[in-house]
C-alpha cells in the first residue's frame, strides 16, 4: 500500500507534499542539515510543538530556531531539566518541584536535604555541562493520569501537582536518558543544544508561594543562544547593579527610607535638590505653555471619591482617616479636587483650554512586597495636570502636551516609544465622540511624524490615551508620560462652560502626567545617568581642592565666595587630607567639576578644571569657566 | 463724738486723712472737681470698687478716670445695663440674660418675643441716649440670697444665674432708676458718663451657649471715651473688612475652601504664585545661611508618635490612618522625621551645626468653629527648619537665625515685637544647662540691641523660647515666628555626634520657624497689603491694555511677547471692551502696573504706565520701563 501523503505549507506561502507521519526535524533536512541542526522546534497549525513531533495530517508549519524568541524559551526550559537531572545525580534523592522559564533564564525549585550552597553551584554546572555533552535525545511521552501516578510515586510534590491538572487534560512527561519530568513542554530535540548558560543564585521559596508550605530551594540560572549574548547579559547586569538607584541613593545620600514609613521616601539635601531641579524645570515650561498651577488639600471627604468613582475602583488603594466622625480619604490622585476648581467659578468658552497642573502629593497603597526603592512607593509627588477643553480644541492640547513632553524627555537624553489605547469593550459614553476621539489622536500623532503602535481595546473606560515610554541609558523601558481623554469625570461632576450661543456644555477633560511620578523619575534618572547627572541637576556642581590648604587656602575661598555668589552650587573642601585623597572623594561622589588650586592658577587668577567625564584637566581662566558653567547650567547641558 | 479719721495713701506716695466712710467720689471732689467728673471708679487696696464706695479703714486708693482701660471697661459694662434698660422701656416684658464686656464694646443677650431687627436699633440707641441725659445714678445694693429671687421672681434666667452662684459669695444688684440688674460691678457712678457708643448688630445666641436651651437675641454695641476714638474704630472696622482675608481671597481668586475638606485650602491659581514666590524666596535665603532642605513623608508609624512624646500630648489633635494593620498617624509637626535624618548616619562635631529645613505639609484638628479662613487651618506648610548644633553654638546660630527672621519681615515691611519665655514649673532637664541656655538667649538678644520682654515661666518644658509677633499695617499682632531651644528631642531619639575627644555626645536641637504657617503668614500678607501686592509677589505684575483693538493690537502684542520673554508676569487684556472698562478692572484685581498703548506709544515705542498707588500714568520708555520693574522685582521693593 502506497504511504499516504499530506501537504506542508510554509510560512513564504510554498507547499510541498509528505509522507505523512513525517516530523518536523524530517522536513528541516529535507531542506538542509543545518536548518535541522539549528530549529529548537516549530509551529504547526500555529500550535507549539517539539521538532521531533510527526505531522498526520495537511498543516501550515513554522521552523524555529534556537536563537528565535521561541526557541530561547525553549532552551531555557530545557537548561531547567537539565539543572533537575544534574542534582539528581549529584545528590541523588531529591523531589521535584516546577522549573519554570523566566526573563533571561529559568530556575527550578528542589526538595533536597543538602543545602545547595553558592560554591556548590560551579559543581552542578559543571555535571549540566557533561548532560550536554552527552548529547541525550530529548523525548515527549503521553501518559495516563494512573500511569503518572505511579510514575512519580515517590515524588509528593509532583503528585500534587498531578492532582492540580485538570481532568480532561493530557498529560505529558519529557525523558532526556535517566531523567524524566511531568511537563507540557515543548523542548528541544536533544540537550546539546543547550550552549550558554550559567548558575546564578540559590534562595528559598515556599512550595506554590504559601508560607505556610515548606521552603524549598530554588536555583536560578541563565541561558543565552551565544557566549556574546551571555556575556552582553552579565555586562548589563553589572551596569545595572552599578547603577542600582537604592544603592547610589544611599552613596549618593539623596534620599532613605525607614521602617517606621515603609514606602515612604525621606529626601536628604542632595536629593531635594535634585528634585527641586525637577519641579522648578516643569514648572517654567509649563508656565511658558500657559499652565496654571494649583495646589489642593491631601485629604477630602468620602462623599467626594465615592462621586468621582475612586470608591468604587480604587479604596483597596487608597488610605482612610476620620475627620469629625467622617471618613476622610488620602488623595491617590488629584483628579477630583481639580474639578471642585473648575466647578468654584463660571466658565465661558472664551476661558478654555484651562489647563491646570499640580505637584500633588498622592498616597496610594502597595504590597510592602511590591516596595521597590523609589520605583514602587506608597507616595509620590505626581506632576498631574487637567486640561478642560471644547471638543473642538482636542487636537490641539494633546498635540501642545506631546510637545512639552517631547521637550523635557529630550532635556534628559530619553529615546521614548508611544502607544495608542483604543475603546475597551467596557467603554463609557458615546460611540461617535470615541471614534472622533480615536481619530484626534491618530491625527496627532501622524502631524507630529511620530511611529506609534495601537493597542487595541486598551483604552480607560473613560476615554482613549496615549502612554509614552522612555528608554533609559541600558535601554530598558519605563512608562512615565500619558495622555488621556476623559469624557466621564466632566459628567460626574456635572462641569460645563458656557459656550457660543449661550448654551450649557460639557468640556471634555485631558489628563496629562510627564513625569509621572516625581520621585519615580528621579530614580530613573539615577540609574540613567549612573548617578553622574549633568550640572543642572547635581546637588554638588563644583569641589574646591587647594593644593596646599596652608598656601592657596585664601585664594581657594575667594574661587569658592564668586561662584556661590554666581548662585553656583560649590563646596570648599578645607580638610587636612592629601589633595589626591580629596579629588578620589570628589570622583566618587561624582561631581562635575573638580577646581584645583595650586601656585600657577593663584598666579595666574586661573582654575584647574577636572570634568567628571574626562581624564585630564585643564586650566582655565576662572570667569570663563563660571561662563561655561552657567551656560551649561542654563543649557540643561547633558 | 469726734469722727474717726483714716489714712489714705495715693499712688503717688502722698498720704492725707479724712472721716472715715468717706467715698472715692468725696475724695477725687476734695482734690477737685474735675477730678471727680472724670473719675469712672477706683482701686481700694488694689480691689476695683465704684467711685461711690465708701472707705472705713486706712486704705491706699487709686482714682481710674474713663479713659483709662479699665474706666473704659466700666463704661462698656455701664453701657450694658442702659441698653437692657432701654429695650425694657420699649418693649415692656423682657427677661434678661447675661451682658458682659467684649472687645471694644458689649452685648446683652434679650428674651423678648419682638424680633429686633437691624432698624430698630437706632429706636434702642435714642433711648439709649435718654438715659444717658437723665444722668440717673448707678448704686450698688448687696442683698441676700432670698432678697435676689423674690426681686427676680419674674425673670427665669437670672434665677438660673443666681443658682449657680456659689453659697459663701455675696450678691449685689445695681440700680439705675426705675431699672435694676443683678451685677458684680463696678459701675460709673451715673449714666450720663456714657457718651460715645453705637450699637452695631444683633445676632441669635442660645442662653448659656448650650443648643439645647431657647435661643436668645445678642444686641451688640461699642463703646469708647471720645467720639474719635469711637471713629477710629469704625474706620478700621471699615479698613479691616475691606482687608479681609476671605474676602479678598475670593475676589482676587486666590484660594478657594470646599464642604469637602473644611479647613483644607485649595490654592487657586493666583494663590499659588504668591505660594511658590514665598517659598522660593525663603528656599534662596536659607541657601545662603547654608541650610540643608530636606523633606519627609506626610504618614509616619504611631510607634514613632510615641517615641517623639506628639502621642501623649498631641493626639486629639491628630488624624490616623491604617497601613498594614499598623496604625499611622499624618504628621502634625516635623521634628519625628528630621530626627530619624539626623540619627541615619554618624555626625562628627565638624559636621555642626546641620540646619534641616523643610517645607512640610502638616495636619492639626481643629475644631470646626475655630477654623478661619487661611488664619486657621486645618493642615498647612510650615518652613519648619530643626538645627542641630553642640552646646557652644547655641548663641551664635539663635542669632542667626534672628538674622534671617529679621531679614524676611523687613522685606514685608512688618514692625515686630519679641518675647523671651523661661523654664516652666514643669521644665525637663538639667537646671545648669537651663540656665546658660536662657542667658544665651538674653545675650544674643542683647548684643543685636533688640528690646524684648521676658515671660517667665512660658518657656516649654522642652526648653526656652523666643517667639516673634509682627505688626501688621492695621497694627494687629501675629505671633509668627518662633526660635525654640529643645534639650529633650534629642534625649528621646538617643542623638549623638562624636566630639573633638571621641566622645559621644547630645546635641542641642533649635526649632526654628520664620512664615511659622506659609498659609497662615498669606492670610495675613493679603490683609497687610489690603491685596495690592508688591510687584515680585502679585500674581499678575502688568496687564497691558490697548487704547484700541483694532490700531494698537499689534504693537501691544509685542509688548507682551517682550514683557514675557524677560519673565514678567503679564496679561494682554484683547477683549473687545471700552478702555476705561478694562482699567477698572485692572485696578480691582490690583495689578501693580497697567500699561495703556495708544497711537504715541506706538509711534515711541514707549509705554503708558499707571502704578496700582499712583493717580497719574506717565510715558516711559518700554527698556526703561522693563528695567526699573525688573529691578522692584529683585529688590523686592514695597
Amino acid at each position: 500500500m502506497k504511504q499516504q501523503e499530506i501537504l506542508i505549507k510554509f510560512p513564504d506561502g510554498k507547499e510541498k507534499r509528505y509522507p505523512a507521519g513525517i516530523t518536523l526535524a524530517e522536513i528541516a533536512q529535507s531542506i538542509s542539515l543545518g536548518l535541522k541542526k539549528k530549529s529548537a522546534g516549530g509551529r504547526v497549525n500555529g500550535v507549539l510543538v517539539d521538532l521531533n513531533r510527526s505531522i498526520g495530517e495537511n498543516a501550515s508549519i513554522e521552523l524555529l530556531e534556537v536563537k528565535s524568541a521561541k526557541g530561547i524559551e525553549m532552551m531555557r526550559h530545557s537548561a531547567a531539566h537539565i539543572l533537575a537531572q544534574a542534582v539528581k545525580r549529584l545528590y541523588g534523592k531529591v523531589h521535584l518541584g516546577v522549573g519554570p522559564v523566566i526573563e533571561n533564564g529559568f530556575y527550578y525549585d528542589l526538595d533536597l536535604e543538602k543545602n545547595i550552597s553558592e560554591s556548590e553551584l560551579q559543581q552542578i554546572e559543571k555535571e549540566m555541562k557533561k548532560i550536554i555533552a552527552e548529547n541525550l535525545p530529548i523525548q515527549r511521552e503521553e501518559i495516563s493520569r494512573d500511569q503518572a501516578k505511579a510514575l512519580f510515586a515517590e515524588d509528593p510534590l509532583k503528585i500534587a501537582l498531578i492532582d492540580d491538572i485538570p481532568e480532561n487534560e493530557k498529560l505529558s512527561i519529557y525523558r532526556q536518558g535517566e531523567f524524566f519530568d511531568l511537563c507540557r513542554g515543548p523542548h528541544l530535540p536533544s540537550t546539546g543544544m543547550v550552549k550558554c548558560f550559567k548558575l546564578t543564585h540559590v534562595s528559598g521559596a515556599y512550595w506554590r508561594g504559601d508560607s505556610n508550605n515548606k521552603m524549598l530551594q530554588r536555583v536560578y540560572g541563565v541561558a543565552f543562544p551565544s557566549k556574546e549574548a551571555l556575556d552582553e547579559h552579565f555586562v548589563f547586569i553589572d551596569e545595572a547593579q552599578k547603577r542600582n538607584h537604592r544603592k547610589l541613593g544611599n552613596e549618593l545620600e539623596l534620599f532613605m527610607f525607614s521602617e517606621e514609613a515603609p514606602g515612604m521616601p525621606f529626601y536628604l539635601n542632595n536629593g531635594q535638590k535634585i528634585r527641586n531641579e525637577l519641579e522648578f524645570f516643569l514648572r517654567q515650561l509649563q508656565n511658558s505653555y500657559d499652565y496654571e498651577e494649583v495646589r489642593t488639600p491631601i485629604m477630602m471627604n468620602r462623599k467626594l471619591w465615592e462621586q468621582s468613582g475612586h470608591w468604587d475602583h480604587y479604596k483597596d488603594n487608597m488610605y482612610f482617616s476620620e475627620v469629625d466622625d467622617q471618613s476622610f480619604a488620602l488623595k491617590p490622585m488629584n483628579c477630583p479636587g481639580h474639578m471642585l476648581i473648575f466647578k468654584n467659578k463660571l466658565h465661558s468658552y472664551r476661558d478654555l483650554p484651562i489647563r491646570m497642573a499640580e505637584f500633588g502629593q498622592v498616597h496610594r497603597h502597595e504590597f510592602s512586597g511590591a516596595l521597590n526603592g523609589m520605583l514602587r512607593v506608597r507616595t509620590f509627588c505626581q506632576d498631574d495636570a487637567h486640561i478642560f477643553v471644547t471638543p473642538a480644541q482636542i487636537e490641539e492640547e494633546i498635540k501642545s502636551a506631546l510637545k512639552l513632553i517631547d521637550r523635557v524627555y529630550s532635556t534628559f537624553g530619553f529615546q521614548y516609544e508611544i502607544e495608542l489605547s483604543t475603546r475597551p469593550d467596557d467603554y463609557m459614553g458615546e460611540e461617535a465622540l470615541w471614534d472622533k476621539a480615536e481619530e484626534s489622536l491618530k491625527n496627532v500623532l501622524d502631524q507630529l511624524g511620530y511611529h506609534f503602535t495601537i493597542n487595541e481595546g486598551d483604552g480607560a473606560f473613560y476615554g482613549p490615551k496615549i502612554d509614552i515610554h522612555i528608554k533609559d541609558a541600558l535601554k530598558r523601558s519605563h512608562q512615565c508620560a500619558t495622555v488621556q481623554l476623559d469624557f466621564q469625570m466632566p459628567e460626574k461632576f456635572d462641569l460645563h462652560y458656557i459656550d457660543e450661543n449661550n448654551a450649557k456644555v460639557r468640556p471634555v477633560v485631558i489628563h496629562r502626567a510627564v513625569f509621572g511620578s516625581i520621585d519615580r523619575f528621579l530614580g530613573i534618572l539615577i540609574e540613567h545617568f549612573a548617578g553622574a547627572f549633568p550640572a543642572w541637576l547635581a546637588p554638588l556642581q563644583v569641589s574646591v581642592i587647594p593644593v596646599s590648604i596652608q598656601h592657596h587656602r585664601e585664594y581657594s575661598q575667594k574661587v569658592v565666595d564668586y561662584l556661590k555668589q554666581e548662585g553656583i552650587r560649590v563646596e570648599f573642601d578645607s580638610r587636612e587630607e592629601k589633595m589626591g585623597y580629596k579629588m578620589r572623594e570628589a570622583q566618587l561622589k561624582k561631581t562635575p567639576y573638580i577646581l584645583v588650586i595650586g601656585d600657577n592658577e593663584m598666579k595666574n587668577g586661573s582654575v584647574n578644571v577636572r570634568r567628571y567625564s574626562d581624564k585630564d584637566s585643564i586650566e582655565q581662566n576662572l570667569e570663563e569657566f563660571i561662563t561655561e558653567l552657567k551656560l551649561a547650567v542654563s543649557n540643561k547641558k547633558l
